[in-house]
């Protein structure tokens, strides 16, 4: 159904003016004549017609296809530009208001687009400078591919193309030519090059109703910029189809509305109409180089993919196919000020892709050689009971952990820990290399990874990895309860700083910084480390049971009600209050048991 | 209703490695690393890790933010963009691979937005990346200034400041800075921005069907740019107040949310998000420059302002204020060759507007001074009897010019000729030069052109700006009948050129060239030119007449068809003929009189 189209604009007979007030103030290379409401004009800040002493080169037209042609005014391409209303063409005193302030002595050549309004309006606004004693050329650009050729006048309308030739005339104008000469010039390039597009959607005109001509599903090919039918509509195909289509009907050797044949260098430009996003044009611009190469045997010397001449927010883009040679490339490589050229585009093409890069030569030793200790030293056996209790007391509680998430999250929290730690036990055996607690605590961090899914498996896997490199930088062989606790107090950081999560986020860090800070305070006051362990898992089991008070912070859980939060503990926390506990409730046995 | 949305794309899954793909072709100096479907990463094409000798800066984050973050690789900016699927963060393998194909001696710096899943995956390759040797820190963005601030992690989503961020930190590497002095100053400018946004539709993933949780007239303020419901609905307002609203609520003193205050200086970022056209952003820009001016009392130093960070093909924007000094304006202003990175921005302001010109001062004579002459010679008696026959002939003709025009066009061809010739009896009255009869034509033009809207009158100032220039420079006071018909053919060709038509497109030049022809080849033959004249104007009459036969090249008769067409001539083309032999007439009697 119609309805009013949305915009961000305040009145819609206002939009222009405002538009080159915002654009004046996002580049400081640009002014505009104070004639508004009529005279809506934008001129290079450093230009003086009195005194300029190159080739002036205005373009313009209807407004409604930003950033044309206004924000292509700047050293090296348009001197001005002329704007009219939205796709109305601006009046005749706005186009000699525009040719007074920038023309010098070497002359203006006005690059006009092939439609009937702005042809009139520029080549009186050409006549009357002429009478006044200027020097003017002008040129009219219809690159248009959509419409059978023998249509006459409205034949080849000017679209994207314009920009193409806009670009060489600013160039050959810098380069110091006579308007002899860039105009020339100009006229050879305006024949050079062909466009067409397809649109997804009809443009709304600020303040109208939004067209419900093209229905779900459809597209239309070889569209005008004004919110004028297209020349065909069709069921919307994947874009792979929709560049066939357009290339060949631009490149037809029947219409022959561009002279470009097999083995031609050309440009490409990708221009969005308005309302297309960035990737989808750069995808097709990604489809259509190999095309234009592979299909045509054309060498694609540019590609400039972006929005330049728009139709307000119309949805879809277009092609446009230039001849080029050396001196074209020349101008369109040439510098220039204008804000919307595109930038990057010129210079030599590498090899696309490149071979993903090997990780480093482990240091230490490679995974192949790992494996678990033919005897297991104290300690190892120490770390291979707290690690198997660890992994038993979290797969006994899978159905409780599935329970409570179910009523806070997505009701597999219990599932993917009791995929960690089965993994955990079942790599332990294989390989773990259980004397050398560093690299355990490592592959304890590889086998999560590898096996938990979802933000619990990689913050445990950077818990892991944290640890991992505190107890290498700053343990032996024999680790000490004090650095067990650095370690601990590292992966506990990196978790908090990744994860985001503080104390009362109503995460596992609830039971862990309760648990970190009794172990440091049981340790620093000399009790014997089992038993600090103990304590210490007493505040994780007491900490994680005070999530039932916590507002959640992060996650699905923040989205659910307190009232229901109440209910159940965060079940992160009780997983790795459970797997704490358990831990040191085994190696207090181990101790008591040696 | 939900209908399936309309993107130009291949299969939806694709839409990542293809937008890749056409990204390098499009910047020859990008290249990525050769591991899709996987690892998706855009990196510099001349920086290669081994012998990298800055500090490399990587950013990147889900998919469907384009330009970000691929599009702002390159020197000066970032060194590699890790790409996730659409809207996820990228795996860790993926991010590995990008730190290891461009990390150096130096080390690196991953710039993370701060969403869960991005910060947990950049967590842990950073984690991974350090203990295989590499130097890494990481600063995390979120510049979200919608949401209250006790939300907790989720509170400060990573959105368009992230961009101003990647800037900075690429210009601070490039100048040759530590890893530490680089993160610490990055760390220090991402506290300094904060962004808020408002969208006018929901944006569609690729192969999904579009949202119509925002209804018509409706828009979102604070939202987020993954599809996620924002802060507030509202009815659609002037972007005016749209900007006040959202400026107030990235500066407001209650939330503190970035450390600005009355007299600083600032940049400003007005981001589209993805489906706003340029004109949108540009008004946008516009507006809020002199609000943060006037009522925050801020110093605007840049404005950047185009589709930077974006949310599909959301329409809408964000806007983000960064505290600036001097530094980092700086880092801001250094060159860069990221293709998307915004250029022109930087640079003093001139005065944004000047005053429009002045015409010329006339070399010959100033309106003021134009009358009519006391005592008309013969040829200013014999002008006057021409224009007053022409002009009641085409008074005469208005019924049935609308008439036919009703049939073909819009039905006023009739009354405005009449406006027209009624303009040129009145004015000849007052101050046609009538002893000049190259003023008296160039006064005609203007009566047309202050008188005459539409395609017709342009054409007809044309028509006698064109003859006066001719006549002007190849006449002196007594015109003769060569001089006449010279004057004709300089003004059917500008017509001709001007308007885009031709012999046979069914317009008035289809009475003109033939009368053009005829007197000519009359006076060659040696012909009185009283008489030539009249039987040039019998030519224009039988081409007038037989424009019944022809199709419509221009304008609205265009899209008529042949059978109507064949029952009207065309109205311009009979009132040019009825004028033109009304004047022969005339000139004729004036002579046989005489």
């Amino acid at each position: 159904m119609a309805s009013q189209g949305k915009k961000l604009i305040n009145n819609p007979n206002d939009v222009v003016t405002e538009f080159i007030e915002g654009l004046v103030e996002t580049y400081p290379g640009l002014q505009y004549l104070d004639g508004f409401p009529e005279v809506k004009v934008v001129i290079r800040a450093d230009v003086s017609g009195a005194t300029y002493d190159k080739v002036a080169v205005i373009s313009g037209g209807g407004s409604g296809h930003e950033p044309a042609h206004a924000g292509f005014v700047g050293e090296g391409m348009l001197t001005a530009a002329i704007c009219g209303d939205v796709f109305a063409s601006p009046p005749v005193d706005s186009i000699l208001a525009g040719i007074r302030a920038v023309t010098g002595p070497m002359g203006c050549l006005l690059i006009v687009t092939n439609y009937t309004g702005d042809r009139l309006n520029f080549g009186l606004a050409a006549e009357q400078a002429r009478s006044e004693g200027y020097k003017i050329e002008t040129v009219i650009v219809g690159d248009d591919c959509a419409l059978p050729p023998l249509r006459g006048i409205a034949g080849r309308r000017g679209l994207a193309g314009t920009i193409l030739v806009n670009k060489v005339a600013g160039a050959a104008a810098a380069a110091g030519f006579s308007l002899t000469d860039v105009a020339s010039e100009v006229k050879r390039a305006s024949e050079m090059v062909g466009t067409m597009g397809v649109a997804l959607s009809v443009c709304t005109l600020p303040g109208q109703v939004t067209s419900d001509r093209l229905g779900p599903g459809k597209m239309e090919l070889g569209l005008g910029i004004h919110g004028e039918p297209g020349a065909a509509v069709a069921d919307i195909q994947p874009v792979d189809v929709v560049v066939s289509h357009v290339l060949k009907q631009i490149l037809s050797s029947e219409t022959n509305y561009v002279p470009i044949t097999r083995g031609n260098r050309v440009v490409l430009m990708i221009n969005g109409l308005g309302g297309t996003p960035v990737m989808e044009l750069v995808i097709a611009a990604g489809k259509t180089v190999p095309k234009l190469q592979l299909e045509f045997g054309l060498a694609v010397e540019r590609v400039y993919t972006g929005s330049f001449m728009t139709s307000l927010d119309m949805a879809g883009f277009s092609i446009s196919i230039m001849k080029a040679d050396q001196t074209l490339l020349q101008r369109l490589d040439a510098p220039t000020k204008a804000p919307n050229w595109p930038v990057c585009s010129a210079g030599n093409r590498p090899p696309a892709k490149i071979p993903v890069p090997l990780p480093p030569a482990r240091s230490t030793k490679s995974e192949e050689s790992l494996s678990r200790p033919l005897q297991l030293n104290e300690q190892g056996l120490i770390l291979e009971v707290a690690i198997e209790a660890a992994a038993n007391a979290v797969m006994d509680m899978r159905d409780s952990l599935n329970d409570w998430d179910s009523k806070v999250g997505d009701g597999d929290c219990g599932s993917t820990m009791y995929r960690g730690a089965a993994a955990i036990l079942d790599d332990m055996k294989k390989y773990y290399p259980l004397n050398d607690a560093a690299e355990t605590v490592n592959e304890i961090g590889s086998s999560v990874r590898r096996a938990m899914g979802g933000t619990s498996g990689v913050l445990y896997t950077i818990f892991c990895k944290a640890a991992y490199a505190q107890l290498k930088a700053n343990s032996d062989s024999t680790v000490t309860a004090k650095q067990w606790t650095e370690a601990f107090e590292a992966a506990i950081s990196a978790v908090s700083k990744y994860g985001g999560a503080s104390a009362g986020y109503r995460t596992l860090l609830d039971a862990l910084i309760p648990a970190l800070a009794v172990i440091k305070e049981r340790l620093n006051a000399g009790d014997d480390p089992s038993t600090a362990f103990i304590l210490s898992s007493e505040a994780a089991l007491a900490g994680a049971e005070s999530t039932k008070d916590m507002q959640a912070q992060a996650g699905r859980s923040s989205y659910v009600s307190a009232a229901i939060l109440a209910t159940v503990p965060d079940p992160g926390a009780m997983a790795a209050a459970a797997w704490y506990r358990a831990a040191a409730l085994a190696v207090k046995d181990k101790y008591q048991a040696a």
